[in-house]
């Protein structure tokens, strides 16, 4: 009989999936994912003993769900993913990825896991201190569009910051281009917010986009707090999850982090695939160390739902223990006129992120930001 | 009029889209594309000169697909991708991803683009060098089951190398668990293979897994190659395509890499979003450097059809000027029965990944492995 070595400790995570098919066609996928998710090997010929009785996994809930789905929870041993962000989504949903018909709806983590992550540094309290807003809705506007200089886009930055914008991001779009290359930008950039905070006593900050090459995206980030960057915007699915979570875990940055869902939509936009919108931009963007999770809002530019943002809002500030609450951060092509039913489903906990929109309300950015600002405030 | 400066090069790259929906929908999804990918602008608010004229997306062609599609081709200037995979990868597809109905068929990318990476190092031919196998199909196989010790597994990788499988990679959910952490199995499986290739005379290697943490993974290459590991399986899925990338490029490795698919699967297993098989399995499979791409084959435990795997071969060495050409590595539930078939379609040019099914042959896996290698030799 094998046994492991060091002994199981017996603790278990559990993963519920949405499977698609009657009963007996979702139990086979459900049965097929314990395998696959862990030991990848024949079930006839595995060694008796902890292997098949305790490292593969085990279906611990069925019920059925909409449309003929089924909800599979299955639980995992904690041992098996290793303690890390990579191996945990490696066991959650590695392999089974590649099969139709089932997705991630909602991890159930214990303490023994949650405790091993940091999660966000600063969180909606953490964040509501520095932007010294301790209790309205935040604002986020975007430096853009690509093609223009450093200069040009600074003095964007400067103009949203002037008008009360609290977080001046880049566009996702912006990189190492030659128009306005990473170094020169983000040193211009932050440069003229500190210069509007100090002349109109706000706080704002200038998240630069760390959608860099693995081997230059943490000199990237530190060469940006070392210019006066007050964040990072980090898309998980053009760097990984885990070097969003690396970024967010380095002491010697300690910046708040936004995620930008740049192609991570494909786990998403498909409802028998990938994630639900509530553990991907919840609680994964949370266990990854983000502190605001963009998404695009209903009735913008793209297709999620009313509902599916709801969900996200909940994934943003559901209990995972010691892993603090985050912002959500409804953008992709909000106008003013969304404010005041935003406010009525999200409350004032999330950052409103308006980009393009923000260009057309008023003759000048800065008036367009003041007058964004007074809205939402007086809301 | 505003211009971008340093000027343009006018040269462009260009995504073959395919769009659900009649012409006029198609169209309205790809002029959209053509902002979204660039720009991420109001259109009417653009200033006037080389943004639009020359930054954003320009449709170039169109034709009717199957089931009422459309491919739809964009060109997109060089210099918005700043010539990076993360930046391309943003262009490509970063928030096209969030939108239902477009999926990414094939890239179509200028000299200039190409010789910017260095693509697979390797590659077939450098690959069948390494391994002293000039013109026969090569074999792979898995440590496994998760659960293990490292003793356990180095047993397999020694009488796998005495058997004659080429290379014996660790399988992907192994990572740094207590049961086998990563640098004892590193160090015993690279030792196991190297002293079965002193007794058999043979040129094995051994692939451990890098489904490693951010700020670990680069150390646990080195460590690796330090103990006498002969390449790397990397998961772009969870670790970035990028860092498959910067491992690949990084000369004081210079060990061949197999891309293993975990949580890439979502990007093809729904036809309406995502990536085709051909571009993501084949295309920027190599551009990130790997030597070798892993899939499952047609009718294993997986869903995809001949027809995407056959596809998959061909993106693995169609013409991408001079990144080269890599293997084939069709597995997930491959049998001995299946091989006379696997060499028809994709011909001797393929790794045979057998993995749980190696282990059902004959009473010891030196006698499976030499019968599989036996078997494929004189077919």
């Amino acid at each position: 009989m094998h046994l492991v070595t060091p002994p199981l400790s017996g603790e278990r995570f559990q993963v519920i999936y949405r499977i698609q098919g009657d009963y007996e066609d979702a139990m086979v996928k459900a049965q097929d994912a314990c395998i696959e998710q862990t030991v990848e090997f024949p079930s006839d010929l595995l060694p008796s003993g902890d292997i098949p009785d305790h490292i593969i996994g085990r279906i611990t809930d069925v019920s059925e769900s909409r449309n003929g789905s089924h909800d599979i929870t299955i639980s995992y041993p904690v041992e098996g993913a290793g303690i890390d962000l990579v191996q945990l989504l490696n066991v959650i949903f590695g392999n089974t990825s590649i099969k139709p018909g089932i997705r991630v709806e909602k991890l159930i983590l214990p303490p023994v896991i949650l405790n091993t992550f940091r999660g966000p540094r600063f969180g909606r309290i953490g964040l509501r201190e520095l932007l010294k807003a301790p209790t309205r809705p935040m604002l986020c506007s975007a430096i853009k569009p690509m093609g223009l200089t450093s200069e040009q886009l600074a003095e964007q930055a400067f103009q949203f910051t002037s008008g009360g914008i609290d977080i001046i991001k880049d566009d996702h779009g912006l990189a190492d281009q030659p128009f306005s290359p990473f170094r020169e930008r983000v040193e211009r950039c932050a440069e003229a917010v500190q210069r509007a905070n100090s002349k109109n006593g706000s706080n704002s900050i200038y998240m630069p986009s760390l959608g860099a090459r693995a081997d230059q995206i943490f000199e990237k980030a530190h060469f940006a707090k070392s210019v006066g960057a007050g964040g990072f915007l980090v898309p998980p699915g053009l760097v990984g999850f885990d070097t969003m979570r690396a970024l967010a875990d380095d002491d010697t940055l300690a910046l708040p982090i936004m995620m930008h869902p740049s192609m991570i939509g494909s786990y998403v936009t498909c409802p028998t695939t990938g994630f639900s919108h509530y553990s991907l931009f919840g609680q994964l963007t949370r266990l990854a160390g983000a502190d605001a999770t963009i998404y695009p809002n209903w009735g913008g530019r793209f297709a999620f739902s009313r509902e599916e943002c709801i969900s996200i809002a909940e994934g943003s500030q559901d209990d995972m223990g010691q892993i603090k609450p985050i912002f959500p951060t409804p953008g992709g092509g909000m106008t003013i006129d969304r404010i005041p039913e935003m406010l009525e489903v999200y409350g004032k906990d999330l950052i409103f992120l308006m980009g393009g929109g923000l260009h057309r309300i008023k003759p000048t950015l800065v008036e367009s930001s003041a007058y964004f600002r007074n809205l939402v405030e007086n809301m």
